[in-house]
C-alpha cells in the first residue's frame, strides 16, 4: 500500500488565524484512493522548515503532498523549500509560464513580473494546471519518492487534487484497490437510537465498514467499501444498503448529498404543492432554510414571524381565547398558527413552530426546549408534534426548524 | 523566546472525517502568551507515531503540546506514546484518580473499570483537572523540555488550555513579554476600501501590528501589541485605537466580540424601540438573525416573509399598482413593504429587504444581486438603499440581511 504525508504551509495556520481545512480535504481524497496517511505537518512560510518537513515526510512515506505557499510574493516559499529538500534547482518551466500567461489573459488582467516566479519549478517537475487561479501546482517523481505541491486556496486545491493529482497517483502506484463511500443521511432519530437499530450490522460488517457521524439534528451513516474495481466496491455497497434501509428506511432522507430543505422542496415541486410558514420561537429560521434553496419561489408562498401574542392574533387570526386558555406554547396554538398561515398565503400546506428557545422564559410546566411543530395539510389534515429539545438557544432553534422540515418531508415524500 | 510544537492525535484527522480546529485554538493561546510555534503535526491513534512525533518535536522545540487520545478506550494511546518518548513508566496517579472519581460522582455516574487507565500518567507528571469531562490532562517537565497533554474535546481543551496550561507555561518560562490583541469589527465597508483608509497605519505600525481579516459582509481589524506587562500592551493598543477610529469610526460596530444583530438589538433595547421586518429575497434570514439573540422578544415584534407579489399585497398591504409600475424589486416597493410591516406589527421601526438572490430571476435591467433594503423610522422617516451584491445565492442573502441590520444599527446607535 502506498503511503503519503500531508504538509500544509502558511504562517497563519501556526498563529491560529486560519483553521486548516485543506488537510481534511486531501486526507479524504487519499483515503478514497486507497493511500494511507500516517502524519500531517503544518509549517509557516519559511523555506528551511518546508525543506525539513519534506525531508522527514519522504524518510517515512512514499509521497509528500504539500498545500499552500505557491503565490507570487516573497512569503511564498514552498517551491524553494521542495527544491532544496530534493537538491534540484528551480528552473523556469516553459509549460507553466505559457499556462500562467494564458490564465492572466483569460481573466483579462496583465501579468506582473513577480508572477513569473510562479513558473519556477524544481527541475523535472510535471505541471498541474490551475483553471481557477494563477498558481500552478506540480509533481516531482524523485527516484520513486513523490512530492506534489498544490495552491492553498480551497477551491483551487480541490479541483487540482481531484482532477490531476489523485488520478496521477492512482496510475503511478498502480493502485488496483479502490475505496467507495456512500452516506445515508438520516433525520429525526438520535445517534444512540440509531446505533441500537444497526448495532449488529455495525459490528459485523467489515467490508463495507460502517461509521456513524452525528450533527445537530441529523446523523450520517457512512458505508465504505474496498475492492479491486470501483464496480466491485459499488456492488458491495449495493448489497449492504438494503439491510440498513430495512432498519432505517423511515429516517433516511438523502444519499450522499442533499439537505432536508432541498429534499422537502423537491417533494413539494413534484406534487405541485405550495407551503407557508408561521414561526414563533425559531424567528424565521425554518423559512430561511426553505428559501436558501434556489427555485424555492416555485413552492414557498410566504410566512409570518409571530413573535408576540399580538402578532399571532393580528397577522394569523389566532383566537385570543386560545392564547388565554392554553398559552402561546401549546398544541392548540400551534395548530391555529398553521391554519392561519395556510389561509393567509393560500398555500396547500403550512408549517408552524411555537416553543421556548431560552435561555429565559421557561417554567416547571413549560421548560426551555419545549416546542410544538404543526403541519396543516390539504383536506383539513393537521399533524401536531410535541418535542422536548436539548441544547442552548441556537441548538434548540435549529432542532425545532429541522423537526418542522422533517414533518413536511414525511408528509410530502 | 520559548518555542512549542503542537501535536494533535486522532485517526479521524488523517482520514479527513474531522477538521482539526484544536490546532488553531492552541496556536492562538500560545501566540498570545508570546510562545513561538514553528511546526504542528497530526498523527493517528497509534502509540509508535505519537512517540515519534513527540521525539521530533522535543528535538526542535522547548515544548510539545498534545491534544486528543486521553480517553478510556484501547484506541487512546497518547499517554503511552508520551511515556515511551520520555522513557518514563506510566504509573497510577492518585491525585488524578481522586479527581476522576469525584468527576464521575458529580455527573451522577458510576466509574467503569477501564476509566482507571485515564489516571495512569507518566511518572512525575503534574495533573491538570478537567472540570468539563473525565479525561485529566497532564504536564511533564522532562529536564527542561516540556510535554503537555490535553483532551481533544474542544470545550474541555479550551478551558484547560486557558486556565491551567498557559499560566503554567508563562510561569515556567518566566515570560515577561505578553501579547494583547484587540479586534475592531467593521461592517458596511469592503476589504479594499478599508485597506485604503488605513494603509499608512497598516504599513507604519509595527507594535501594535495591524491585520485585516475579511469575512462575508464584515471585516475585522486586529491590533496586536507586545510588551513586558499586560498593562503596557493595553496602553499601546489604547494609543493606536483612536487613530484607527478616526479613519473607521462610522463602520466599527463592536470591539472584540458581539455580532451586528446583538449590537443593533442592544441599541433598540436602550431606546425602548421595537422592530418588525418584511423580507422577500432573504426569506426570513434577517429575522432569524435578530431572533438568534437571547431576549430579542423585548424588541422584535414580528415579521412577514412576503415571497410572492400576492403575499406582499395581502399580508403587507402593498398597493398592486406599485408592483405593476415598478416591479417587486424597486425602491418604491421596498419602502411600501417597510411601511406595511411597521403598521401590521405596531413597531417603532421596520426593515424590509427585496431583491434577486439568484441564481435565476435576473435580467439586464435587474441583475442577480440587485437588492433594496429600507428602514421605516419614527415620524415617517424612510431610508432606502440600493445595493448590487456579489457572490452566490447564499452570499447574496447573507450580505443583504447584514446590510439591513447595518441600516438598523446606524439608525439606532
Amino acid at each position: 500500500v502506498a503511503s503519503a504525508e500531508i504538509i500544509t504551509v502558511g504562517t497563519e495556520l501556526l498563529l491560529g488565524q486560519l483553521v486548516d481545512s485543506n488537510t481534511a480535504e486531501i486526507a479524504v481524497a487519499l483515503a478514497d484512493a486507497g493511500i494511507d496517511v500516517h502524519y500531517e505537518t503544518s509549517v509557516g512560510d519559511n523555506r528551511e522548515r518546508v525543506t525539513e518537513a519534506v525531508r522527514i515526510a519522504l524518510s517515512r512515506a512514499d509521497c509528500a503532498i504539500c498545500a499552500g505557499g505557491l503565490g507570487p510574493t516573497v512569503d511564498d516559499l514552498t517551491r524553494d523549500g521542495i527544491a532544496a529538500a530534493l537538491e534540484r534547482p528551480l528552473e523556469l518551466d516553459q509549460a507553466a509560464l505559457t499556462e500562467l500567461r494564458a490564465r492572466f489573459a483569460s481573466f483579462g488582467r496583465r501579468m506582473a513580473e513577480n508572477n513569473v516566479q510562479q513558473a519556477m519549478l524544481p527541475r523535472g517537475a510535471i505541471v498541474m494546471e490551475n483553471p481557477l487561479g494563477t498558481a500552478p501546482g506540480f509533481i516531482v517523481d524523485h527516484g520513486g519518492k513523490i512530492v506534489a505541491a498544490m495552491p492553498g486556496v480551497p477551491r483551487e486545491l480541490r479541483l487540482m487534487l481531484k482532477e490531476r493529482l489523485i488520478p496521477w497517483l492512482v496510475e503511478r502506484f498502480q493502485i488496483r484497490s479502490t475505496l467507495v463511500t456512500r452516506v445515508l443521511k438520516t433525520i429525526g432519530v438520535g445517534e444512540s437510537d440509531l446505533d441500537q437499530r444497526i448495532a449488529d450490522l455495525f459490528r459485523d460488517s467489515v467490508n463495507p465498514s460502517i461509521a456513524v457521524l452525528a450533527h445537530v439534528g441529523t446523523v450520517d451513516v457512512k458505508m465504505t467499501a474496498k475492492a479491486d474495481t470501483r464496480a466491485a466496491a459499488v456492488a458491495l455497497l449495493d448489497a449492504l444498503e438494503p439491510q440498513l434501509r430495512e432498519r432505517l428506511g423511515d429516517v433516511i432522507f438523502a444519499v450522499d448529498r442533499g439537505s432536508i430543505e432541498e429534499v422537502a422542496g423537491e417533494c413539494l415541486r413534484r406534487r405541485g404543492w405550495t407551503i407557508a410558514t408561521a414561526e414563533s420561537c425559531t424567528g424565521g429560521l425554518a423559512s430561511a432554510m426553505i428559501t436558501s434553496v434556489a427555485g424555492a419561489s416555485d413552492y414557498f408562498r410566504g410566512g409570518v414571524i409571530a413573535y408576540g401574542d399580538e402578532a399571532k392574533i393580528a397577522a394569523l387570526d389566532v383566537a385570543p381565547d386560545l392564547l388565554d386558555r392554553y398559552g402561546a406554547v401549546s398544541e392548540e396554538v400551534a395548530a391555529a398558527l398553521a391554519l392561519g398561515a395556510q389561509a393567509a398565503f393560500h398555500a396547500t400546506l403550512a408549517l408552524s413552530i411555537t416553543g421556548i428557545a431560552g435561555p429565559g422564559g421557561g417554567s416547571a410546566e413549560k421548560p426551555v426546549g419545549l416546542v410544538y411543530v404543526a403541519l396543516a395539510g390539504p383536506e383539513a389534515k393537521m399533524d401536531v408534534r410535541r418535542l422536548q429539545l436539548p441544547g442552548d438557544r441556537e441548538a434548540i432553534q435549529r432542532r425545532a426548524a429541522l423537526a418542522a422540515l422533517t414533518l413536511l418531508w414525511k408528509a410530502t415524500r
